[in-house]
């Protein structure tokens, strides 16, 4: 199997693989922007994150791998929007 | 100095002291709802929760102590004041 390469600052985790990856801002509501945007756009992905930790200037995001255990299209499609997300949030 | 009694279902945990607990719910949406309040109700009160760990169904807010390495009287109303926001959210 190709493993596609992985977007940029992700990192895969344990077995089955999940996706990893750390998000950190300077101030407290452009943490609280990029969870609302977030928010919108899983539920329109209607793909969660297996789990999202955060505090006031970082967010951690762990994405499960697909039903058969892989970090499939989805995954990594959803990854990639997320980081632009990030790459808005800071420009 | 007299320990108060900790809000319901809340622990503490280390040293210098954390608030923690864990807060369980039916459906994505249910959860959605609690954060976006827990959000406004963590902005009014000024004070924001060290870390906040969800997913779909569950939250996980842990509370610091105060800079005298204390669970005083901020952090003890601002657990009970979010028991209130989960008791609205359940009834």
């Amino acid at each position: 199997m190709n493993v596609a390469k992985l977007p940029d600052g992700w990192e895969s985790r344990g077995k089955p693989p999940t996706l990893f990856r750390r998000f950190v801002f300077g101030r407290y509501n452009e943490t609280r922007d990029f969870l609302d945007a977030l928010a919108a756009l899983t539920d329109e992905a209607g793909l969660h994150p297996q789990n999202i930790n955060f505090a006031s200037t970082y967010v951690n995001i762990t994405l499960d791998a697909n039903d058969s255990g892989e970090l499939g299209e989805a995954e990594l499609s959803l990854a990639t929007r997320i980081n632009q997300l990030y790459l808005k949030k800071s420009d």
